[in-house]
């Protein structure tokens, strides 16, 4: 299963490629950034970006998008370029008929951090955490791709959840992302 | 000179194409609406209005996509789609290097009926008018999106007005709109 998380924004677009492997473990594939000339007219600032967007589709084939929900009342200065971001991922992935899901930012922390209201700094370190690498993700829209794209594989329905389970108890992903968690508590 | 006017909405989203004929005068074209299902999810519904789109570009090749400004502040509920909708027009035409304009609601309705808070049933009776329509053009999202295309070739800067004129004087295309809303006002 491999997820491909959209960090929308018009000057900078997060992009982040994660495999879900066998035992629960998570690998980072890619990561980057789209970015657009703040100087450039909207539309060509868009296409910019869906260039990027399809290039990241082709090379790495996700089976499903994971995008970060925008919300109306969020920097109404920027939220318009970011909600019309977030519409080329879903037209981009609909057109390869590739699934898409949307999580909200507190999702996306409390997924990888334990905590809905974590910092940047902290979805930074646990993503370098969970996916291993040695140095933490830049740019961070680059890491809150990576984020979301951990956030879906590891939902309780996620690709590494047990299909069927006793009621009340832990799902592997759960127990992957507990033990994660307990792991990175206990390094801070 | 031909322009596709396009009022963006996620449920509808209005299309209209109008050519600027020798004469100052005005040609309805075509005009229609791209509809996607309230109950389907956002990606489909976004592909679908964008398929429409691109049907409508490659049918009537315009010079010109005017489109309505969306701004944030306005129903938040709907806010959202509109703007990614209207972020897929920009994207569609600039793909095919279709210059784009993008005209507030205001503009609008001022350029076609002289008077920036006109209602939509002013609006649709100048559109009949101006375009020589027996009827008014139904839906309204679809007299909106002739009216962008009206407000863009009538515009101080646009297809049918004088490159030069002396200062003061009266473009022809500003003639032709003082001319029409007269016109209107007698038959009102």
């Amino acid at each position: 299963m491999r997820v491909l998380g959209v960090d929308p924004g018009l000057t900078r677009c997060g992009l982040g490629v994660v495999d879900a492997l066998p035992g629960h473990r998570l690998q980072a594939v890619w990561f980057g950034v789209a970015r657009s000339d703040a100087d450039a007219d909207v539309d060509q600032r868009l296409l910019a970006i869906e260039r990027r967007l399809e290039e990241a589709l082709e090379e790495h084939a996700p089976d499903t998008v994971a995008i970060e929900r925008v919300f109306a009342q969020h920097n109404v200065s920027t939220v318009m370029g970011t909600a019309q971001v977030a519409g080329l991922a879903l037209v981009a992935a609909a057109r390869r008929r590739i699934p898409v899901a949307v999580h909200t930012p507190s999702e996306v922390k409390a997924a990888v951090t334990g905590n809905g209201r974590a910092d940047k700094a902290q979805v930074q370190a646990m993503v370098a955490r969970l996916l291993g690498l040695e140095e933490r993700p830049k740019p961070a829209d680059a890491a809150d791709a990576l984020a979301l794209a951990i956030c879906h594989l590891w939902r309780p329905q996620g690709a590494i959840s047990a299909p069927q389970r006793p009621p009340g108890a832990l799902t592997p992903a759960q127990r992957a992302w507990a033990a994660a968690e307990q792991a990175a508590r206990r390094r801070t």
